[in-house]
């Protein structure tokens, strides 16, 4: 069996939201399967000195046109969400503490909230929201909200958005195969092409 | 006849050179001729506040990595120059000195300073690299090492660089079809897809 793919990815990055509405099919196609970990930006932009995109000059207008271009051209609904961009600590919290309990529910909790940030304009970093988005797809909504405020789950996090950035992750979606790195929704090609050819 | 296709991009940009392998050919294929426009990106990343990509921490050696691999995907001759970035007066004032004088010149000698920067390691940025660049494809040596300090000359790429940030162009490569922005060599595939399609 061949290696999962690893899918990093911030709650809070609207390419991740396109990504994530691919990876897993275009895995799928290969014989791979896909490890989703969502990580939080903040922690990474300190290095690298960024900002978030869509605030920067010049740069910042022309990210929100190409978003809704290529909302357009995934075929997914987009709407930039009215609060951008969020904390992703509620969203991400929840994903691993049920990846944890039960695996099979972590991905469907991922898309779900995603579509429920960019799609719905839902703010995902209000943990009530986190856990009503959790409870529609069967997630106890009590040990959800009481999790998220869990020493052990802030831990779990942390040290997921560590192992990251001492991996080299700066970016969303950050896309590894076999050691390979790939950076940005429009490397799906890319990522697709390697998976199908071994590497160029 | 369906509008020239702008394609601005910095002669220091690896991104830019890429593109510049295809953005003829694809073009040509729905019947549209390409404006080449090159500017000085130093001036655009005043006002965004950006640095040159390799030189972020992380993202630069994650860059190095992703052009190499993209050379070898696009099947052109890339090595990442041993002076990077270099200011593209030299070249830039060439360009437009050439298109003035000899409009089908402009390309090749566009074409043959990329490749002198970004597959022989030739530093264009002095006046001397890029007069012997352009000799070899009939330019004048004499004439033109006057025109790079000619006040027009100047002049004249001031106005062109003005002209695209004015127009919001903040990157390299940027292609303009129609009104309708697309940013970097990986935006190819849509810039070949809009042309096709008239846009989604």
């Amino acid at each position: 069996m061949a290696n999962p793919i690893d899918f990093y990815f911030d709650f809070s990055s609207p390419y991740g939201y396109l990504a994530s509405t691919r990876i897993d099919e275009i895995a799928a196609r290969h014989g791979r399967s896909v490890v989703w970990r969502p990580i939080l930006l903040g922690a990474v932009f300190k290095i690298t000195g960024q900002q978030p995109l869509t605030t920067i000059p010049l740069k910042g207008s022309y990210a929100k046109h190409d978003l809704a271009r290529a909302g357009r051209l995934f075929g997914v609904p987009f709407k930039m969400p009215t609060r951008f961009p969020i904390g992703a600590t509620a969203p991400s919290r929840a994903f691993y503490w049920v990846r944890d309990r039960d695996p099979a529910l972590a991905v469907p909790l991922a898309q779900a909230l995603f579509r429920a940030y960019f799609a719905e304009d839902r703010d995902i970093s209000n943990p009530e929201v986190t856990t009503n988005v959790a409870a529609k797809i069967g997630v106890s909504r009590e040990e959800l909200a009481q999790a998220l405020n869990d020493a052990a789950v802030k831990e779990r996090l942390k040290t997921e958005v560590d192992a990251a950035v001492e991996r080299g992750v700066f970016g969303s979606p950050y896309i590894i195969i076999d050691n390979e790195p790939f950076w940005g929704a429009d490397r799906l090609d890319q990522v697709e092409k390697w998976l199908e050819t071994g590497g160029w």
